[in-house]
């Protein structure tokens, strides 16, 4: 699958991801009202108007990226109705062609995070039949309880041709209060680093059984707000595919990112969310109203692709 | 909610959580033949299963614990019908008086973390309607991401009067990896801490503004198969309730977890997941037969509640 994502980035030329986050208050009135008529203001009215927002988006989209990323927790916030949809979402956009990157952010002990490993990239054992749940390409991953938590969603990526980015250092102002926390070295000469060093070497020692033809099915999450931290944990996971959420709305711009890529124009991919789905809402787009949020997407992709080309050109 | 839980330990004795965590390989033969010969070996069969099978455990020990704690991984492996069983339990066993703890693990950048709040302790707003996803009473929460990514859900604890543990130490043998590095003081005069300590004492922090009578609504997680670290977290956070997994199948015992009480025989909850629930399989309960698994399960918790409350007299 790290394959297909960078086959995806080459045809595009973007190294882009939609990030489908859709907040209830991004969804244009007309949708809202329309799916409350049909099915009132409950959960399934809810997960209805988040369907059809997206569904609008990814048509006008999908031709101009490589992948999208759907953050479950938009979904789950609805319950069952919102995962439904989340699982809708994420058979449209494969159908579409797209790489689906799960934003989960799961991470167990070995025998759970088996689970989530089987229930989103791989199949179940149900009697003698193989079962699918929510079957993403890619899914986030979190560190914190160490290699057992992480080594089963990376054999089921060896099973099934998936990948993880595993969350390194996250874009969010307060992702220093642990991840930066200076560690002692195991080794008398060592010296002091930041916990997020130590995680991003796992990440690449982690990676190693489980390579493409160039990158690793085992990548990491790199705030694009931390551009400084970035340039080392490239260095340091040469071979890891490097997802950058943080663009646009939280503050990263294109000429934060270069340090994000390798050499070879490749290793990273910057996500947007907001500053996508919901650019109708800013005033850059505001002319194209309500009525045409997705065609306002469309903008903002393109304005986007051509931000990150620029930088990386005159990097 | 955490006077609820403290209630109901007081009223059951036992500072007991079945982790209702379900394999399909824990379920007796004649449950998973029956759902299968209605559904089919498809998801929708498994989780027929699953559900069977919690049902009738629930039913034949509720009357002797306070809480219960869904893994949602096991349930999330099988997808939307599986989640829609997760549901089932928790309004299941709500109705039954127990708390329950949705063991979620959730934990992302602010306005996700929000949202997983919403979904699993608040309630989301949808036109006019105040609507209820999974609503749990208590959820585990990964502190990897910061302050910005726990605040959330303390919010959501602080309007719904709910709780969460978050992980500090986590049961599993390579928990260490990340959560004992020694990680270098802020202060100049200060020593090298390992990193749960550093999360211990936020997670005592974020709990001092969310308050019950004698304890916080923010616990945390520690694991049974660490006593020594339970016993130094236990001082750094007098006023969290902590939630013991790793009990019984994991290798924790009750003399391992006389030091994550308080001197007043409370502040600890500790969890058994398959040594409850697949009690019928161990040799020690295998007279009760796959038949009566349910018995078995009710025996085990007997044998749990006995030998804790033997090492709190004993300390």
């Amino acid at each position: 699958m790290i394959q297909k994502l960078i086959q995806n980035i080459q045809r595009t030329g973007a190294p882009i991801v939609v990030g489908l986050d859709p907040m209830l208050n991004y969804v244009p009135e007309h949708l809202q009202k329309k799916a409350y008529e049909q099915y009132g203001e409950t959960l399934k009215g809810a997960a209805e108007a988040v369907w059809q927002f997206n569904k609008e988006i990814i048509d006008a989209v999908c031709d101009l990226i490589p992948a999208v990323k759907p953050q479950i927790a938009m979904y789950e916030q609805f319950g069952i109705e919102g995962l439904i949809v989340f699982q809708k979402t994420v058979e449209y956009c494969k159908q579409k062609g797209l790489v689906v990157i799960g934003d989960v952010k799961r991470g167990d002990i070995g025998s759970t995070s088996e689970a989530y490993a089987i229930g989103h990239l791989g199949r179940v054992k149900v009697g003698n039949q193989l079962c699918s749940g929510f079957d993403e390409d890619f899914i986030t991953v979190n560190p914190y309880l160490g290699s057992d938590g992480v080594k089963p969603f990376i054999k089921v990526c060896q099973e099934e041709k998936k990948g993880i980015f595993v969350l390194v250092k996250t874009s969010n102002p307060s992702s220093g209060e642990f991840q930066d926390r200076l560690v002692k070295s195991l080794s008398a000469d060592g010296g002091d680093r930041p916990l997020y060093e130590i995680v991003g070497e796992q990440v690449a020692a982690w990676g190693s059984d489980c390579m493409g033809d160039s990158y690793s099915y085992v990548g990491a999450v790199v705030g694009a707000t931390y551009p400084e931290q970035g340039k080392i944990l490239r260095k340091l996971m040469p071979k890891a595919f490097i997802l950058v959420p943080g663009y646009g709305a939280q503050g990263g711009k294109g000429a934060d990112l270069v340090h994000f890529f390798n050499d070879d124009g490749l290793g990273a991919i910057v996500n947007s969310s907001r500053g996508i789905i919901a650019a109708y809402k800013q005033e850059e787009y505001s002319k194209y109203g309500a009525a045409h949020f997705a065609e306002a997407s469309r903008a903002a992709v393109l304005a986007m692709k051509e931000d990150i080309a620029e930088a990386l050109e005159n990097r």
